[in-house]
C-alpha cells in the first residue's frame, strides 16, 4: 500500500512540476484517450487501465479518460435535475468561429480558436452568444451527455450559493465564522469572517504548492480521500476535520488574497450550517432543478460523505453553460428569477485589486477575486469560474457571450494556458459583438 | 488500516450472523435511519456518520441509509436514460390493499400487507396492476427519485442481456466460456459453457457462506473493492482477475445449482466481449433509453472500472418497475419492443426443478433457476429478481402484478424474510385479482 501512495503523491507532483518547469508539454493531437486505448476493451490492457489507489488516474494522458469518469474513481453524491422538461439551448451554429485568429498574450504565433482549443487539450466546450449555442465541440472521451470534473469551477457554484443566503438574511458577511461553527473555535479560522472566507482573505497557513511535500495541500488531499491515505493513516477523516487543524499564518499580510481550496470548504460547511441542507440539496434545490438542466449533476464525497465544495462538482459542458448563462443574465434564466440581481451585482463587483495584484498572478492583471469568482474588471466585465487543468466558465456580459470548457491539460496551473486561452475567448467574444 | 479491515470484516459477519442466529432481529420501527440520525446534520454526529473504509456502511440500521446513497460510498459508473421524455407510470392507488391480511409460511398470526412491509425493514415499495401504481410507499432515507442499491437483483438485468444476445446470435449458450475469454483457460472455468455460466451450474470453487472467513467470497470482495483492501494487499485487482483464480471444485456434483456470484461477472465479462461495450453502455442502450426512466442509474465499479455485474445496480423503484412490467408484457413497454417474447419466454420457462431442489432452499419450494432469475413454476408463473436484505421484483404474469421492493433487513439472507414476504406478495395478487 505504501508503495502505491507514494506513485499516487509522485504523479500528483509530476503534473504540477510539469506546469512549472519549462520541458515542453506532450503533443495533444496524440493524447486522444480512445485512440492511445485508455479504458477501452472488455476490459482494458492492464497498462491501459486507469486506478486510483496508484494514482495512475491523475497522470497525464490517463486524465483525459479520467477527468470525463470522475465518479466512476471516487464516491459522489447527487445533485437531481428534479423531474421537469429540460430547457433547451437554442442553436444557431456559426462555422465562422473555428477559424477566428488571434494574437497569444505570450508572444506566440497568431493561431485560430479551434488551433487553441486543440493545442490546449481541450474536452468540451460550449459557446452561447446571446444564449444561443454558436459554437460547440466534444474531444476524445468526451460527449454532450457525458459529465466533466470541474475542478475548482465548483468554487463558484457555492460562492454564489453563499452570496444568495447573504441575500436572504441568512449569513451575515461581517459575523466571524466561529458564530456558526463554535467547532474551528482552535483553529486559524478564530477571528475570521464570512466575508473573508468568500472572498480567500483569511490569513490562514495553507500552501498549495504540490511540489512542495509539507504543503498542507497533501494533508488536505487525504483527509479529503482526494488522494489514498498512507498504511496507518490516523489524520483528519474529513475536509471539515482538516479545517479544524488549519492554523493562522503569522505571515500572512493583512488583508491578503491568497487561494486556499480549503477556505471553499469553510464556507461550505458554514452553508450547511445555516440551512441545514447538503450541498448537493441546495445546488438540486436553487440551480439544478429550476435551470432546465439535461443531467443531473455528482458531487464528490469525502470519506465522512461531506462534499467536495473546493473541487467536486461534476456535470456537463451545457448544464456549466446553463449555469454561466443565468449569471450572464443577472440571475434570470428562461423568463424565471433564480437569484436577485443583487448577488450578480456583488460578485462582478470584483474585489480589492491591489490586493489581488500582490498575490502574483501575472497572467490576469486588473483582475480580483469575490465571492469565489475572479473578476477581470475590464471594460466588458468579464467574470470567470476557474479550475485547474483548463476548466472554466468566461462569461461576458458586454459581448453576450457564455464560455463553457473543460480541459484536461498535463499542466494544473492555468497561468500556463491563460496567455493563449484568454485573448481566445476574447477574440471570440469581439467577432460575435461585431457580426 | 488493518484495524478497520478487521472492523470491516467483523460487521459483515455480524450482519450474516443475524441471518442464521436465533436472535430477534431489531425492531424496524425503531431504525428509521433519519430518526435516528444517520448522516444528518452539517456535518453529522461522528457516532453517526457512515464510513467505507471501517466497515461501519454496512452494520445495520446504518445499512437503512448507506443502501439509499450507495454511490456516495464507492465509485460507480453511469447508465444513461437519454433524453427522452420519462415514461409516466399511470396511477390508480388503492386504499383497500393496505390491510390486506395473509398467514406467513413460517406459522406467524395472520398480518396485514403494512403490517409486513414495515416488520420487514422496506425501504421502497411499488405494486403496479396492469401496468399502473396500485400501491407506492417510500420509508426511512428514500423517495421516488432516490436509488437504492439493488444488491443482486442486478443479476437478473445481466442475465436478462445475456439471453438477448443470445437471441441476437452473438453469445452461443452452447460453447465453452474460454472461446470467447480465453484469459479462463487455467481456471475453475476452463471446460464450462456458457449456458452453465447463466444457469450458474458451473460447479467451480466459490463459497458465498459469509461466516467462514475463508470462503472465497472475501477475496472477492477485495478484489472487486466492495470491501476495504488490507494493508499489502497483493491479490487480483479486478472481479476479472479473480475470475481467473478460480478452481474447479471435485466435489461439486455435475450439473449442480450453486448460487455464485463471480458466475454473474463471469457473465458480465462474456457480454462485454461480444459487444465490445460496457455494461453501463449496454443497460443504458438496452433498457434505459427505451423504458422512459426517471433517473439515470449507477452501477458500482471495481477498482480497475469493471461494472459489479453480480450486485452493483443502483436505481430507483419506480425504474425497477418499469423494467418489470418489460418483463411482464413479454418484452413490450409503453408499446414498442424492448426485447423479443422469447427471451422472456426461456427464462419463465425456468431451470431443472430437481437440480434446484437439492440447493437446499427451503422457502422456494418447486423453484428453479434460469438466466440469472427466480422462477416459481407455480400456478401463476411467478418469476423473481432478488438480492440480500430484501431487495426484488416479483413478476406475476397471471394476476398482472409487479412489485418492485428494496429493503434493508439486518439479514442478509431472503431465507428469514421470503416465509413472511412470498405470502405478502401472492396475497396482494390475489388480491388484485379479484377486483
Amino acid at each position: 500500500m505504501k508503495r502505491t501512495i507514494t506513485a499516487a503523491i509522485t504523479a500528483l507532483m509530476a503534473s504540477a512540476a510539469i506546469a512549472q518547469g519549462p520541458a515542453a508539454p506532450p503533443d495533444p493531437a496524440a493524447s486522444d484517450p480512445i485512440a492511445l486505448g485508455w479504458m477501452q476493451g472488455s476490459p482494458p490492457a492492464p497498462d491501459k487501465t486507469v486506478h486510483w489507489v496508484d494514482g495512475s488516474f491523475y497522470k497525464f494522458p490517463a486524465t483525459r479518460w479520467s477527468f470525463a469518469h470522475w465518479n466512476q474513481l471516487i464516491p459522489a453524491s447527487d445533485i437531481w435535475r428534479g423531474d421537469g422538461r429540460v430547457a433547451a439551448l437554442p442553436r444557431a451554429e456559426r462555422k465562422d468561429i473555428a477559424g477566428i485568429s488571434f494574437q497569444p498574450a505570450n508572444g506566440g504565433a497568431t493561431m485560430t480558436w479551434e488551433q487553441a482549443l486543440a493545442a490546449n487539450y481541450t474536452d468540451a466546450i460550449v459557446v452561447l452568444h446571446r444564449g444561443r449555442i454558436v459554437y460547440e465541440k466534444y474531444y476524445g472521451a468526451m460527449s454532450p451527455q457525458t459529465r466533466h470534473i470541474a475542478m475548482s469551477v465548483t468554487k463558484s457554484f457555492i460562492g454564489t450559493l453563499g452570496e444568495m443566503l447573504v441575500a436572504e438574511g441568512k449569513l451575515d458577511p461581517a459575523a466571524k465564522v466561529v458564530q456558526y461553527i463554535p467547532e474551528l473555535k482552535d483553529s486559524g479560522y478564530a477571528e475570521v469572517t464570512v466575508r473573508q472566507v468568500m472572498d480567500m482573505t483569511t490569513g490562514v497557513k495553507f500552501s498549495e504548492n504540490y511540489a512542495d511535500t509539507s504543503s498542507e495541500i497533501w494533508t488536505y488531499a487525504r483527509a479529503g480521500g482526494v488522494l489514498p491515505r498512507p498504511a496507518g493513516y490516523s489524520g483528519p477523516q474529513s475536509f471539515y476535520e482538516f479545517a479544524r487543524t488549519v492554523q493562522k499564518d503569522p505571515d500572512a499580510a493583512a488583508g491578503a488574497f491568497r487561494y486556499q481550496t480549503v477556505n471553499t470548504d469553510v464556507l461550505g460547511w458554514l452553508i450547511r450550517r445555516v440551512t441545514n441542507k447538503t450541498i448537493g440539496e441546495l445546488l438540486s434545490e436553487r440551480f439544478w432543478t429550476k435551470l432546465g438542466m439535461e443531467r443531473d449533476a455528482m458531487i464528490a464525497v469525502d470519506p465522512s460523505g461531506n462534499e467536495f465544495a473546493g473541487g467536486g462538482l461534476i456535470l456537463t459542458a451545457r448544464d456549466m453553460a446553463r449555469f454561466g448563462e443565468m449569471m450572464r443574465k443577472d440571475g434570470k434564466f428562461n423568463g424565471q428569477a433564480i437569484l436577485p440581481k443583487a448577488v450578480v451585482d456583488t460578485i462582478r463587483k470584483g474585489g480589492d485589486k491591489e490586493v489581488f495584484a500582490r498575490a502574483g498572478y501575472a497572467a490576469l492583471p486588473g483582475w480580483s477575486y469575490r465571492d469565489m469568482w475572479w473578476v477581470s474588471n475590464d471594460d466588458h466585465g468579464v467574470f470567470a469560474a476557474r479550475g485547474v487543468h483548463g476548466q472554466t466558465i468566461y462569461i461576458d456580459p458586454k459581448a453576450q457571450v457564455v464560455i463553457a470548457r473543460f480541459a484536461s491539460s498535463p499542466q494544473a496551473a492555468n497561468a500556463v494556458t491563460d496567455p493563449v486561452m484568454l485573448p481566445a475567448y476574447r477574440a471570440v467574444a469581439d467577432h460575435l459583438m461585431r457580426r
